[in-house]
């Protein structure tokens, strides 16, 4: 007797697609293919396409930034993550200053717990080197904690500096973990913005322009220039934005370097035009939307394999938050920088990605399952339809038409990004082991029900 | 009641591997997972690796080339396939010049029938450019034939020119074909060989001096650039032997053009030294095989994706053919091209390859199966584990050391370009749709049991 | 007692610039500083610029092609380059089909020394190749022919295969010559060019269209890899037209390679939009004028150093012979191809050039005078204002603002592709070998006052 | 009644060379050619190369660092520079922490003006960026101080980061300046040097290790993409030691930016094998001396024109400095970095560049004289052999066979890093101004009779 039978699925994964039945007990996937057996569930999915439940690798809840708290806590933001058919999220352990590795592992931990509808696993962020944090490094791995985050830029806040980094790679490395960055250069940035400042330029296009493209490619080639002075590296570039830095990284893998990367929905959807608008200030990220261009150039190598995987980078505030709760537009460098996106992560990338014929179906379940399940070391226990596996799966309408608005999004705030964007194709079902956790837009599972996947050495 | 079960399978596929059952009937895979019902055969593989049969996208069987016709005839030649755990083969028809493409393939099909062991597919060669030629090219692909191959080199024989090659990728990617290419340039080529022949150079190792790194090189770019004039080509470029041209492919792919590209283990395994042996004459192939240097670049770039396949371009001549049945070793240029491979496909990749940790399992079935069925148009019948496809498999005993001689492989010809070199890994069972068709060395299935599989349009 | 004297000149040379007078005897010139000695003619040229009399590179005179000979003879021709300060061209010899090197080289000195007003050096086209133009090659070197021309295009007539093409690097090499490459794939551009016409489109824009870029960056790259081939080569592109070309060299050239380009005024000042004119027509050469944005690159190389000389591809056919003497526009395949530009280099150069700020007077005397001197070994004959050198000179007024028109020029042709563009900067007096040959506009030397100057072998 | 004339002079320039006299009056050079006029003092050149004396754009001369002050005042500094043909160096002006920019320039005005035999320019360092720093560029550039150098290395001492980049690339551009960097990574250097020393790896070897050819070449495209965030600079890289670095500026050279560099003879002539030497010490100079591989590619980029100058990085310790006043060899840290080199310039440029066939005599000028003297803003008084410059002269005697010793140079140290090394090619006249101050080895001139040579802004 099987828990649940999910019949007739046209089933994509990571290297095609087949037709099927796919059997579930105990939240994993048993069998695969002509499941005759009986079940306490079946589901009929004639004319929907399977996938394996998107993970997000990248989202900030309940996240202390630039003086707010991110709208969506875990719950919130796991619902929105279920909501757009992803089960598993990858949150950012952020230390406050002074606060060591374990500790923060442990906060968010109960912070999370309690909270999450979706499974999640967790980053760390490295904002400071010191005997601690160097010991911790492992005691995290321990825990499940296998990738790690340096900042190059927020200078003063998050930042560390090269020889950290350097320092930070080594230690990682060492134990197989996994190197983030996010790499742009905050020193020139903060430069910049000083500058704009002073000259009273300080529209939220401006955001754009204190952080160039060329800062951007900078980086990519400095921390990737730093890594190759260490043997057996697993580097990885958060929320790419342009081409060149991609270029940059492919160059490094080439020569046999272990060199991935992630760029955002809102990089190949949107661009720096969207800054200009009356409410550009809801649109301040970082890196910025970048040019038409550059999101031409992320598309083709989404396409070509050298963008290895799309998370949201979903870091919520409020209108209010974003205005920093005044009247009037505050200067850009004061807007808190994040946007929504773990709920549109599917119908944009399938949209305007699959439909629009610039990606395969098999290269959206990769870069939006698989791979972040290998990276992060959640394979195969995420990320495939393989028997052994979790059952977990976003049940995707192809055909179904869907104005994107607040309204059917599931984050704590009153607006999106993408507003008044039609797509066809929309999550309609999201599967979490074994359990239908969103059918129809409602979430049918209780806060908490999701739990901690700790992540496993890849090498 | 299924015809065939294999427990406890260790399965490795494109995306990863999982521990459990594979049913099946009917030739068909049709349960994954936890099989429980009866079937007429249960093989127990506790302790080896399962992998897709492997897909040898580069074969010339029968082939009359320089005056020789290739000693592995179709039953010789898929008897050492499936001795590799090669389930299919894809071999190049080759119209005789003036042929029209139908009635080669007729005479291939005829030819090959009556023999095969593995399954087969085909690619047709185009080595003139005429009215006949260019109607036929949708003819012969409603006939499953997807892929085309065009030389650049063997002036006067196989080669076309650039403006042939504009009209050919123009054609045949207006169909949706796959246009294959020999990049190297003939005319260079043939200038270098008058010279050195002129000059008395004629030792083996001058076929490598007179086909140097620099003109794959040219003809990979100048091909990209011809093939760049086109929408919607799908390239591939065979017996990719330097970094560079794959270089040349991955910048092109970069900017969104399909460019996939083939290498062989040959290239992998051995270097130019080779061919300053006593019996040098036996390593001559073109491309010729190259420095330790871009032996060393090529593994890089087939771990980092950028090389896309590993066929063998299986061409084999016995000594005498080799030596033109003289005593005295033939002048370099006239010792026929070709060696064998298709058999060592599997050891070379598994040892030098996966044992040696330069490539993950995964890759090793996407070069060898995944791939090749997707670019081939025999996905996905071929190069899956999933329910729907052909049950095959080879069945590695990763522990199993074998010193390589022509004794352990079928190959009709009394040597090896391996002998000698030992692996550790190698392949005990050949399973092609559900029959088991070799078995710890023996064939099987008899001459015939194969069948042709004709390749679907990709896009 | 001097000839001539020119007092207290602003001399610019390719490594700077002094104020001084010029004494010169003899035709050279021979004291350069403070000049006390008497003369014959003393030239007051306060406030202009004297600048050695350009050398223009690249002439076609009395040029049979296409069916047309060139509408400038050797009188005309000359009488152009004078009026715009060039003092010597170097003309392509151009054997007709059959005919040997020495009696092409013979027929163009008889034709030539009558008539020119400048004085001349040969460079030497190959168009085939057997025995006696390869035992020929050393001998018209040795009659001061230092350079050659292969064609990579122009199938049919003009074009060598890359063979051809090795085999003359390697004889030219080895005596020291240049070689010097139209680099265009001419088997792709008759394809594409047979496409258009079949397909009606013969405007003279399609001109362009079958031309395309990449054909020019793809053929730059084949024949530097085949240079790269043999031991000590000076190579050298003419009428380079795109910047990626440019970097094909460049990057050859950075690693030891002597590889040197030529670009001209028409690609620094033009675009393809002239050829949608109603006159397009007129703006027929090969290769044809390219986009804005390589406009843009050339300047850039020009400045950077990069471009080494620049030639005026000076080809004239009048309206008559462009139009194939029709009434409607021929189709764009039938068009001679060719335009004028000897006389416009200078006023070109100097006013986008350097009065824009694109390049300084340094590189406009370097490119137009000192490079060409010592790629085709007339230097330090010619091509530097130092004691010993011919007495050549232009005289610039860099104030004299001149709207250009078939009138102010001195071509057999009754147009400019020029017509109407308003230069600031104009030649006003032209010195060859110590005599005023043009002044304001007057030729006042006879014809055959100019004189053959034989090349040197650089090396 | 000239002062100096130089018959039969064979004068090497920038753009050739010519047979001829030279006449000098008043310190300038007045006539060029044939000169007939009497003079005071008539030198025989006979047999000789004549150049433009050289313009050592680098030197540190009594320059505090590292705990020691360089051996070489302005007196024997200057000395060496002549005794190499060398006839104005440009020294670095280094301001001590918290001092402002005039004071050290006036500091270094009255050190150096009593004390030099040959006439000098200053290039500012800028450690700190504070208002006085800024008001303060264009005071000093008011006094002659064209250039800048800003430090990315040298952690703690005087290094700026990427931000104080950015200003002051801004500020000296906008004021027309040129911005030099020593471009290595210095968090990275300070890294790896703790981490050499805490393992106890603390032979000079260890100096290169810490300082890996990927941060030069990191850190020349850090500043190169900082560069190219301001309109109109001229940047220049000192002591590049890396082809790939100056593989950097040319791809921005390329784009339009002035990006000029320096190498060094040390580079050209020695490489990280001496650091291996019992007495490798004396070797350690940053960036360090690198591969054989590298120094090759230096040599072709030099051929090439891509790199612009050659300066000495003259920085001269005694023996005894070197080693911290101690028995036993210091850690490699603690050694002052700095090797002599101003008066072998000459020697080794001539006989590895000019006599190896490696460079032209015009490279020879341009990299020694004239580019530099364009660069600071010397030119045209400085760095040509033309009416009105300055008499300055080196006169080579190119057969004169010399073992380079401490015995035949005129530092102030008794030993030299090219102990041994046999050069043909001798500097033995050097003149200065018109007058002759060293004559077979003799200095002739007495201190102090060098004067400062302001530079003029170059755009
Ligand atoms: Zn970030
Ligand atoms: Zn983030
Ligand atoms: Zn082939
Ligand atoms: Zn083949
Ligand atoms: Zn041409
Ligand atoms: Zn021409
Ligand atoms: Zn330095
Ligand atoms: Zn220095």
């Amino acid at each position: 007797m099987l828990d649940l039978v999910i019949k007739d699925a046209k089933v994509f994964t990571s290297s095609g697609y087949f037709e099927g039945d796919v059997g579930v007990k105990g939240g994993k996937i048993v069998k695969i293919g002509d499941v005759q057996e009986q079940a306490d569930r079946t589901l009929d999915v004639q004319g929907k396409y399977v996938v394996p439940g998107l993970i997000d690798g990248h989202t900030h809840m309940e996240f202390p930034f630039m003086g707010e708290v991110t709208a969506d806590d875990f719950y919130y933001g796991t619902s929105a993550a279920v909501g757009g058919g992803v089960t598993t999220i990858v949150d950012f352990v952020t230390p406050s200053k002074g606060q060591d590795l374990l500790s923060a592992y442990q906060k968010w931990r109960e912070t999370a717990d309690p909270k999450v509808v979706s499974d999640y696993g967790l980053h760390m962020i490295i904002r400071e080197v010191n005997p601690t944090v160097m010991e911790q490094i492992p005691e995290v791995m321990g825990r499940g904690v296998m990738s790690f985050k340096l900042y190059m830029a927020y200078k003063g806040e998050l930042m560390v500096n090269d020889g950290e980094i350097l320092k930070l790679v080594r230690e990682i490395s060492s134990h197989g973990g996994v190197v983030g960055v996010h790499a742009e250069n905050g020193e020139i940035i903060n430069e910049l913005v000083q500058e704009y400042v002073v000259e009273g330029k300080v529209d939220p296009i401006y955001h754009y322009y204190s952080r160039p493209d060329e800062m951007e490619i900078e980086a990519a080639n400095r921390v990737a220039s730093i890594a190759s002075l260490v043997k057996g590296v697993t580097m990885y570039q958060v929320h790419t934005s342009t081409g060149e830095a991609v270029d940059v990284m492919s160059s490094y893998r080439s020569r046999g370097m272990s060199y991935f990367n992630e760029t955002t929905p809102h990089y190949l959807t949107l661009t720096l035009e969207a800054l200009k608008r009356p409410d550009g200030y809801k649109y301040v990220m970082s890196p910025p939307l970048r040019s038409d261009d550059q999101r031409t150039k992320l598309w083709q190598k989404l396409a070509s394999g050298e963008i290895y995987t799309v998370g949201s980078d979903h870091c919520v505030y409020s209108v209010s938050q974003k205005r920093r709760h005044r009247e009037e537009v505050p200067s850009f460098h004061e807007i808190p920088n994040g946007v929504p996106g773990t709920e549109t992560i599917l119908p944009l990338l399938f949209y305007f990605g699959v439909k629009k014929g610039k990606i395969s179906m098999e290269r959206f379940v990769e870069v939006t399952s698989t791979n972040p399940a290998k990276l992060f070391g959640l394979y195969p226990r995420k990320g495939v339809v393989q028997p052994g596996a979790d059952a977990d799966f976003a049940v995707i309408d192809p055909a179904k038409r869907v104005k994107i608005t607040p309204d059917v999004l599931h984050s704590n705030i009153d607006y999106t990004i993408y507003d008044g964007i039609e797509v066809e194709g929309w999550n309609v079902m999201t599967i979490r082991r074994g359990e239908v956790v969103m059918e129809e837009g409602q979430i049918t599972s209780p806060r908490g029900s999701g739990v901690y996947v700790p992540g496993k050495p890849v090498k």
